[in-house]
């Protein structure tokens, strides 16, 4: 449970970086479908948000409260959906995905609902840096 | 956005009473294929997350951690589900989720999963009896 660091694979292969906070890295899946945002504390070994000790979580909820916000001012979604599942990824990470009534899995949660459908890079980094001009610095 | 609090009547429907902790009434999905709980912040008119104050955040974080305790404590379980979607029921709730590996949908989300199982009352109460043992008072 120690050591330094190390992002898991699979995270690093469906996301992008946006911007690492304090405690976490937020990155955000490449999928057009949804806007939705990965953050992912930079704590070796750690599984459930319970792992965190009670320092860690209190940040965790104000770098969730600062992600939701930017998200929200970036993409004017009606709902905010938060989750932290790790039933396929077991590295902690907390999704935190913008919704519409018009999206593609409406009202149902995104997870395991249809293909992703990959951003054009220039798509991609206008939502980004959206993304960072409303995150703190 | 102001008045007395009252509970969402579809969560008053799909789960029973456990605890009332200082921020939130806890409940317990009337589900047996998976021990899940229902945690409500007793403010009116919140939806997301972020329109809690940042102290009653710092409550629901320390609250959530107490409940993802117990319930782990309760079952045994091999990974908590911990979420706040809110596209079906608007009011506020953060949903969490014993998963176990044999579990009816795992290694999937359970929210929209086939169809609730409900609890005979002696096995829901016996289930009820450990988390609340489990619970701070």
């Amino acid at each position: 449970m120690s050591g330094a660091f190390i992002l898991d694979l699979r995270l690093a292969v469906d996301t992008v970086p946006v911007l690492a906070l304090a405690l976490s890295d937020i990155r955000l899946m490449n999928d057009t479908r949804f806007p939705w945002l990965i953050m992912v504390p930079r704590r070796p070994g750690k599984v459930e948000i319970i792992d965190l000790d009670v320092a860690d979580r209190a940040l965790l909820m104000e770098e969730i409260a600062a992600v939701s916000h930017a998200l929200k001012a970036a993409t004017g979604c009606r709902k905010l959906n938060i989750g932290a599942l790790g039933n396929a990824v077991r590295q902690l990470h907390v999704h935190v995905i913008a919704r519409q009534t018009t999206d593609a899995a409406w009202p149902n949660p995104v997870w395991g609902v249809g293909k992703s459908v990959p951003y054009r890079s220039d798509e991609r980094n206008k939502l980004i840096e959206l993304i960072r001009t409303a995150l703190p610095t």
